[in-house]
C-alpha cells in the first residue's frame, strides 16, 4: 500500500494538549519525524518498533535542514510507511508546514495536516490573557518575531500592525524585542501598552513576565526568561485576570523583577 | 470541597480535535454547559449522572445570556462541582471566556482555561490553506466579522489592517462579507487577492469556495454556504496545496459556483 505523510501539531508543550486525531496518529505511525519539542512525554505514544527521528536543533545537534526533511518524509512514504511529521503548536502557523505540503504534493505523496493548539493562545491563557475580549479586543494579529535569517520579517508593516490597534501576540520575538517596541512606539502605541512575555507556556519551566512597551526590553532581559516565548502585546495583556487553581497545571512564575 | 470552573475549548467541531484534557475534564465533570456546538458526539465523553445543559443559540430555543451563563458558573461552582464551560475553539479566542473567567474571579470561585484548535487554524488547514507561508505571508490576523450587535466591529482599523499585508481570517464574517471587502479593497488590496471561505470545518458538512476579494460576496451569496464559516484573504488562500488523502477525514467540497 503506498505510504501518507500526517503534518501533526503537537501543541504547546503540555501532553494533555495533544488533540485525540494527533494521539492516535502517534500511536499508528511506522516513522515520527519530530522537532527539537519542549515537551518530549508525547512521544511515549510512538509504538514500540516505530523509527522515531529528532530533526530540530538539539545541543550539540544542527538541524537537519528543511530541503532534507522533506526527502525523509517522500522516502518514508514511497517505501510505504505511515509517516508523521510532529510539530510543536500548529503546523499551518508559523510552522513550516507549508513548505512540507508544498514538497509533497510536488512530490505526488498524499499528506493531510491535523491542526493543533497554537502557542499563541495557549501560553496567553496560562497566564490569564485572553487574546481577545469585550470593549478592549476585537481582532489580534500573530506574528513572528524573526525570520530564516533570524531577521524581523521584511514584509510586515509593524507601522500598520501599531495602528491598527488589536492585539499583537508575537512568536520568537524575545531577541528581538528592543526592535518590534521600537516601531509599535513610532506607529502610535503608547509607552504604558501592557505587555506580557509568556515562557514555556504549558511546560515546568513556565514563566511569565508582565511589563510595558516602554520598558519591555530592558525588563526582558534582566528577567532572563527561557526560551520559547510568546510576547503579547496590546490592553487584554493588563487585564490580570490570572487565579490559581488547585489543579495539575504547572504553577505561574512571577519573574517581574523591576 | 468548594468547587472550580474550567474554561475548555472544544476545537471546531470534530471530536478528533478535542485535547486530551478536554476529553478528562468532560469525563470528570459535575455539570457541564456547552455551547450550540456544531459536533456533539464529545458530550458522549461526560459520565452518567452528570448534568449537562445546552446555553447556546438552538433552533426554537433563545441562547442564554452571558449574565446568566456566570450565575450558572458561579453557583454550580459554590455547590462544591466540577463544573465545564465547554466552548467552540479556543475560550480565549473570539471565545467570551474573558468575560467568564472576569465575573468568576469577581466572585472569587476558582477557575482555569484549558486552550482549544481554533477554528482560525483548523479551517484553513481543511482546505489545505496555511496561514503563514515563506515568502508569501509572516503574520495573519484573526478578526470577527461581527460583534454583540452584529455589526461589523468599531474598534477594527480595516484600514491599517488592509494596509498591514499579512493573511486576514475573519470569523463570523459571512453576513458581513461585501463590507469587509469594500474596506479591504479601499485600502488598497488587489480585486484580484484570493479569498476562501470554509465552511464548517472539520465536519460533514465541510464546504470550501475559492473566490477572490473583488468577487467574493456574490460568489458566497450564490453558493449559499453553511454556517460557521471562516473567511481566509490573503495569497495564501490561493496556494492550493490540497491533496486528498485516504484517510477518514469529511471530504472537501468544492461549492465554487462562477
Amino acid at each position: 500500500a503506498p505510504g501518507e505523510v500526517w503534518l501533526v501539531g503537537a501543541g504547546p508543550g503540555d501532553p494533555g494538549l495533544l488533540t485525540q486525531r494527533a494521539a492516535s496518529a502517534l500511536a499508528r505511525a511506522d516513522l515520527v519525524l519530530h522537532d527539537a519539542l519542549p515537551g518530549r512525554a508525547m512521544l511515549r505514544l510512538v509504538r514500540a518498533g516505530a523509527t522515531v527521528l529528532a530533526v530540530g536543533k538539539r545541543k550539540g545537534h544542527a538541524p537537519l535542514s528543511q530541503a532534507k526533511i522533506n526527502a525523509r518524509l517522500i522516502a518514508g512514504a514511497r517505501a510505504g510507511h505511515r509517516v508523521v511529521r510532529l510539530k510543536g503548536g500548529d503546523p499551518f502557523l508559523f510552522g513550516r508546514g507549508g513548505e512540507e505540503a508544498v514538497a509533497l504534493t510536488a512530490a505526488g505523496i498524499p499528506w493531510r495536516v491535523v491542526p493543533g493548539v497554537t502557542a499563541g493562545t495557549a501560553a496567553p491563557a496560562a497566564a490569564g490573557i485572553p487574546l481577545t475580549h469585550r470593549g478592549t479586543a476585537s481582532a489580534v494579529t500573530f506574528v513572528t518575531g524573526h525570520d530564516e535569517a533570524g531577521e524581523l520579517p521584511g514584509s510586515v508593516d509593524w507601522d500598520a500592525l501599531g495602528r491598527a490597534g488589536g492585539t499583537i501576540a508575537a512568536f520568537m520575538a524575545l531577541s528581538r524585542l528592543d526592535e518590534i517596541a521600537l516601531r509599535l512606539l513610532a506607529a502610535g502605541r503608547a509607552p504604558k501598552t501592557p505587555v506580557a512575555v509568556v515562557a514555556q507556556a504549558s511546560l515546568p519551566g513556565q514563566a511569565v513576565l508582565r511589563t510595558t512597551l516602554g520598558t519591555c526590553t530592558l525588563e526582558a532581559r534582566r528577567a532572563a526568561l527561557p526560551t520559547p516565548a510568546l510576547v503579547v502585546i496590546g490592553e487584554v495583556a493588563g487585564l490580570g485576570l490570572l487565579q490559581a487553581v488547585a489543579a495539575p497545571v504547572p504553577a505561574v512564575v512571577a519573574s517581574r523583577t523591576a
